[in-house]
C-alpha cells in the first residue's frame, strides 16, 4: 500500500461524507484509524470530538442525532473497539435514529492469525444495523484513476447515509481495511488532499421516499372519529421533532374533539400552555389508581406514536379492555399489547393531517360527543393534581423523589432541552408534571429504554442544543455511565444532571417482587444493588460543579446557580429511597379517593 | 406461564449449571432476569456478585476466568443489557476463555412491537460466541413431568458448559424466555426449589478431547532441534496455567540446548530465578536496536505460545528474515507475519513433553551447538541490562516511565499476580524486567488486545487470586474503564492500581506518526487525547485509598502501604509523558552502543 493512496482514499471518502450531510464525527483514538482520523480532522465541514471510550462516545453521538436530526458519525480503531458501540447501535436501531459507524480494520492479510487488536468486523452488529458496506482497501491506481474512484467512493459515502435515512432510520455499519503505512506521504500535506476536489463526475443527488399514510387507513380512522362519542388520544415516545407537531394536534382536536392524555415524551406535555386542547394529563394516575378511566373509557383510543411508557397505561392496555385502539406511528408495530384495533405505520404529521383534511371536508356535527363525559375528564383533571399537591404538602410530609421531580420541572428554563434517565425518572416525570406549565423539548432513550449511556447522551444532545439541558437520573443510571462525566464538564451551555439517590433501583420496588417479604435478602442484594460511591468526588474527578440538596428550597438555589453558567453541574439529591414506593401508594390512594365522588356520577 | 413452573425451570437450570462446574455467577441487576437470579442467589454451590455495569461485569468474569480457568456465568436483564459484554464475549472468543453468557429474553409474543427492553437477542454475539442456545420459556408440565424436565434441563446445562471448553474454549451464548410473573409463588420459597433434586436420571459425566500433537509434527520438531546449530525459543502470550510450564522448559532446554527469550506474558519470565535455561531477555532490546540478533539469528526459532508482543520481535519476524522458525501453539493459528516454516496447533505441554521425550530416546549430541554463538547470547544479555541501567541511572536522568515500571517490578510481592494492561505497560515490564529476579503470575488481555476493562478484570482476578494483584495501566486505559475501580474497593487482598500518567496515549508517539512535525496538531488531539480528570477524586468517589508517587522513593513507599492492607489502592504515578518516547530511543541507543563491540566480534 502506497502512503499516498491509502491518505488520498480516505480524504476521498471522509469528503463524501461530508459532502453527503455528515457535520459530526466523533473519533475514538487508535491506530489503525489513522488515516480517516486525520482526513476527518483535516475537513473543514466537519467538527471532530476525541472520546476515550468508544461507548461513551456512541452515546453521545446518539445524544446529537436526537437534537440535530442527521446522522452523527462515530470513527474507532480495529478490535474490540467497534464492540463497545454495540448497545448505542442498537438503541439507535429501535429508536430508529441515523448514524454512520465507521471501523477501521486490518486488512484480510492479518485476520484470525494472532495480529493484535483483530477480530471478526464484518456484519459485527448483526441484525441490530440497518446495512453493512465491507469497503475493503484503498486500491493501487495511478493519479489518473484517483477521479474515477474518488468518484465511486463520494457515490458510497452517499448511498450509505442514505441508508441511514430510508427506507428505515437507523444505524449503518461501515468496515474499512487500512494497510501500512498508515501515515500520509511526507511530500503531501493531508489538508492538500482534504481540498482536493473529490470528484470529477456529475453531482450527485438523492432521495428517499415520504411515509405518506394509506388512504384506506385515513379514511378508516376518520369514519372511527367521526362516531367516536368519547374520542381520546395518548401520545407516547415522539423525538423532539414532534414539537412541530402541537399546532396540527390542536387542530385534529378541534375537528373531532379529542381529550388528550399525552406523555412528556411525546412532546405534547411540556408545551408552555393549558391549552390548546382538552388535556388529560393526570390519565397515568387514573389509571394506577383504577378510578374513573377505568370504569368511563373512551370509545376511541388514538395512539400516537411508540406504546405509552405509564404503568398505568401499561397495565390497563395490556389487561384485555374492550378499547377501539388505533395506533397512529412512524414505521414499528407499536402494540405491545397484542390489542389494537388497527395499526398505521406512517408519518405521523402526515396522517394527522390527512385526517384533519378529511374530516373538515365531510364535516363533523360535534353531536355525537359526550360532551359529560369530556366535562368529567376536565375535572378529573383538576382533581388529580390537586389530589397529589395536597398529598405532596402534607404537613410533615418529608422532601421526598416526587418533590424533587416537581421542583426540577418548575425550574426548567423555558424553550430548554429536559433528558430522562429510564426507569424511574421517566415516569415520575408524567407523574408529576402537571400539564403545560413548562415548556420544553424532552430528549429520551425509549428504543431500547436501557438506562445506559444517558450522561454520555445528554452531553452530547448539549453539544448541538444551543441551550441548557437538564438530564434526571438515578444513582444506577450515573453509576452505569459514569464516566460520561468527562464529556459534560466543557459544555458551552449549562449541563445539570440531577441525580435522584434514592440508594439503588428503586423501580423494582414497584414490582410485585418488591412487596414479598421472603425475597428481601436477594431482593436488597441483587435488585436494589445499593452501591457505595462518593457523588461530589466523582463529579470533582471530572471537572463538573458539584451540589448537595436535600430539600426543595436547597434544591431551587442549586438549581438556579447551575443554569447561570456554562458548563455541568451534577445535582445530587439524597433521598430516603425505602420512602418512594410508600409514597407512590399513598398518592395512588390518595388520587383514588378524590376521585370517588366523579366515579360514583 | 404459572409462577411456580417459572421458578422451578430457572431453578433446574441454574443448579444445572453448577453440577457442570460454574461456581461464579456474576448478575447484573434486571426485572426480567429475576427468575434466575433469585435461583442462582439461592444455590449454595454458587458465589453471586452484583455488578450494575454489564460492561464491567463482563471484564470482571473475564478476570475471575484467567485465575480459575473454570467458566464463570454472566447474568442479564433483556435489552441493552447483554450488548454491553460484547467487548468482553469478543476478548474470551480470542483469549479462549470459557465464559457462559445467560441473558434473559422476553418471549417472541413481545419482540418487534415496542415493548420496554426488548430487542433481538437471537445470536446476539454473531461469529464471537462459540455457540448459541435458545432455551425459550420453561414449558406449561404438570408436577409429574418436572422431573425429565429437569433432567433434559441439567444435561442442557452441562453441554453448553461442555460448549464452553470443548472443542475450542470460548464463550457460550444462552438465552431464556421469561414470561411474567417472574416471582416466585408465594408458597413456595426458592430455597425449596433450589433444594429439589434437579434430576431423577441417571448422572450425566462428559469429556472433552486432550488437543494431542500430531506424531508428524513432534517428529519434524525434534529433528529440526537435532540438527540446530542456534536453537532459540521465543515464549509469547500464554495464560496464568503456562507457569506450570517452567519444569518441562527446562528439560526441553537441557536436551536441544535452546537460548530462550520470554515474554513476561508467557509466564515464563518472571520466575524468581536467572536460570533454569539460558535467558536472553533483553531480546527486544537488541531487535529493537538492531543489534546482535538481526546479525547473528538463531538458525531454529520455536515460538512458543501467541505471536511475541514486543515491538523489536513484531518488527523483526514482519521484515522476512530467513529464519527456521516454528510455532508450538494450543488452537489458533499464531502467525501474523506469514514466515512461519511449520505451525503445531496442539497443547504446548503435550508438545514439549513428546518432543522432550523424543530426543531422550534418540539421543543428542550437544555437538551441533554454536557454542561461541550461545556465549555471546549470555554477554549481550548481560550488557543489554548493564546499558539499560546505566542509562536510566545516569545522573540528572529524571524519574521516568521506565523507573516506574522497574520499580514496581521490584516491589511485587512473591507469588503474587502482575496484571498488565495493553499499549505501553505490556510492552515496558518486557523492556524492564531484567530476567528471572520476580516470581510472578502475569495476567493479561492479549486475545483482542484492546485497552478496555482492565480494572474490573483485575479486581474479577483478585476475587479468586487469593494474593495480591497489582495492576500496571495507563491514563486512558484508567478512563476507559474508570467505574471498574468501584469493583476493587473491597477486595479481600490488595488490589493495587498503578497507573502510569503520562499524559494520552503515547503509545502513539512510538509509531511513525508520532514523529511526524506537520501532523502534530490533529496528533495531539485525536491520538495523545490528553484527558483532563483528576485521579485522586476517582479514587475516593468509589473508595479507593489513593497515593501520588512522583519518584522511586515515593513510589515504593506507596506500593508498600498498598501491599499491607487489604482493599484497593490508587498509586497514581504523574509522568512527563512527551519524555517516554525520547526515552525510549536514547535507550536504544544505548544498548547499541554496549553491544558494538559483541556485533563486531
Amino acid at each position: 500500500m502506497s502512503a499516498s493512496a491509502q491518505s488520498t482514499w480516505a480524504a476521498r471518502l471522509i469528503d463524501g461524507f461530508a459532502r453527503a450531510g455528515v457535520r459530526e464525527v466523533i473519533i475514538s483514538p487508535g491506530s489503525r484509524s489513522a488515516p480517516l482520523v486525520l482526513a476527518a480532522a483535516a475537513h473543514a465541514a466537519l467538527r471532530c470530538k476525541t472520546i476515550v471510550d468508544e461507548r461513551a462516545a456512541g452515546f453521545y453521538a446518539l445524544g446529537q442525532v436526537r437534537v440535530s436530526g442527521r446522522p452523527s458519525m462515530l470513527l474507532c480503531t480495529s478490535g474490540t473497539a467497534g464492540a463497545h458501540y454495540f448497545p448505542d447501535v442498537i438503541e439507535a436501531s429501535n429508536a430508529q435514529h441515523p448514524l454512520v459507524v465507521l471501523t477501521a480494520d486490518r486488512p484480510p492479510e492479518l485476520h484470525h492469525r494472532g495480529a493484535a487488536q483483530t477480530i471478526e468486523q464484518s456484519r459485527l452488529y448483526g441484525a441490530h444495523a440497518r446495512a453493512f458496506f465491507e469497503l475493503g482497501a484503498a486500491p493501487a491506481v495511478d493519479e489518473d484513476a484517483w477521479s474515477s474512484v474518488g468518484d465511486v467512493l463520494a457515490r458510497t459515502a452517499a448511498l450509505i447515509v442514505q441508508r441511514t435515512r430510508d427506507p428505515l432510520p437507523g444505524p449503518v455499519h461501515v468496515n474499512a481495511w487500512m494497510r501500512k503505512p498508515l501515515e500520509p506521504p511526507e511530500e503531501t500535506a493531508v489538508q492538500a488532499i482534504a481540498e482536493t476536489p473529490a470528484t470529477t463526475g456529475r453531482p450527485l443527488r438523492a432521495w428517499g421516499a415520504l411515509r405518506e399514510p394509506d388512504p384506506s387507513a385515513v379514511e378508516a380512522l376518520s369514519d372511527a372519529i367521526r362516531q367516536a362519542r368519547r374520542p381520546m388520544i395518548v401520545a407516547g415516545p415522539a423525538p423532539l421533532a414532534a414539537r412541530g407537531r402541537r399546532g396540527l394536534l390542536a387542530r385534529v382536536c378541534r375537528l373531532g374533539g379529542f381529550v388528550v392524555a399525552a406523555e412528556a415524551v411525546s412532546q405534547l406535555r411540556l408545551t408552555g400552555q393549558r391549552g390548546p386542547w382538552l388535556r388529560l394529563d393526570g390519565a397515568d394516575w387514573l389509571l394506577q389508581a383504577g378510578v374513573f378511566l377505568p370504569q368511563q373509557p373512551p370509545d376511541l383510543l388514538m395512539q400516537i406514536g411508540s406504546a405509552p411508557v405509564g404503568r398505568g397505561w401499561q397495565q390497563w392496555l395490556a389487561s384485555k379492555p374492550p378499547l377501539e385502539r388505533f395506533v397512529v406511528a412512524p414505521c414499528g408495530w407499536h402494540d405491545p399489547f397484542h390489542h389494537a384495533r388497527a395499526i398505521s405505520e406512517a408519518d405521523v404529521d402526515a396522517t394527522l393531517g390527512r385526517v384533519a383534511e378529511r374530516l373538515e371536508h365531510d364535516g363533523i356535527s360535534g353531536e355525537s360527543l359526550d360532551e359529560t363525559w369530556r366535562e368529567r375528564c376536565a375535572r378529573a383533571e383538576q382533581l388529580v393534581w390537586e389530589a397529589v399537591d395536597t398529598a405532596l404538602d402534607a404537613p410533615g410530609e418529608p422532601f421526598g423523589e416526587p418533590h424533587a421531580v416537581r421542583t426540577v420541572l418548575e425550574q426548567l428554563p423555558a424553550g430548554s432541552l429536559l433528558a430522562l434517565g429510564n426507569s424511574l425518572p421517566v415516569r415520575e416525570v408524567d407523574l408529576f408534571a402537571r400539564g403545560g406549565l413548562v415548556h420544553a423539548g424532552v430528549v429520551h432513550q425509549r428504543g431500547a429504554s436501557g438506562i445506559d449511556g444517558l450522561i454520555s447522551a445528554a452531553a452530547g444532545a448539549a453539544s448541538l442544543a444551543g441551550t441548557s439541558v437538564t438530564l434526571l437520573i438515578g444513582d444506577l443510571t450515573l453509576l452505569h455511565d459514569a464516566s460520561g462525566l468527562a464529556l459534560s464538564a466543557g459544555s458551552e451551555h449549562s449541563l445539570v444532571v440531577v441525580v435522584l439517590d434514592n440508594g439503588g433501583g428503586r423501580m423494582f420496588e414497584l414490582l410485585p417482587i418488591g412487596a414479598r417479604d421472603d425475597l428481601s435478602a436477594p431482593f436488597r442484594e441483587h435488585f436494589i444493588a445499593r452501591q457505595a460511591f462518593d457523588p461530589a468526588a466523582l463529579a470533582e474527578a471530572f471537572g463538573c460543579r458539584y451540589a448537595r440538596a436535600a430539600g426543595a428550597d436547597s434544591l431551587r438555589a442549586a438549581l438556579a446557580r447551575a443554569y447561570a453558567a456554562p458548563g455541568a453541574t451534577l445535582v445530587h439529591v439524597p433521598l430516603p429511597g425505602e420512602r418512594t414506593a410508600v409514597l407512590h401508594q399513598h398518592l395512588r390512594r390518595s388520587v383514588g379517593q378524590a376521585l370517588a365522588a366523579l366515579e360514583r356520577a
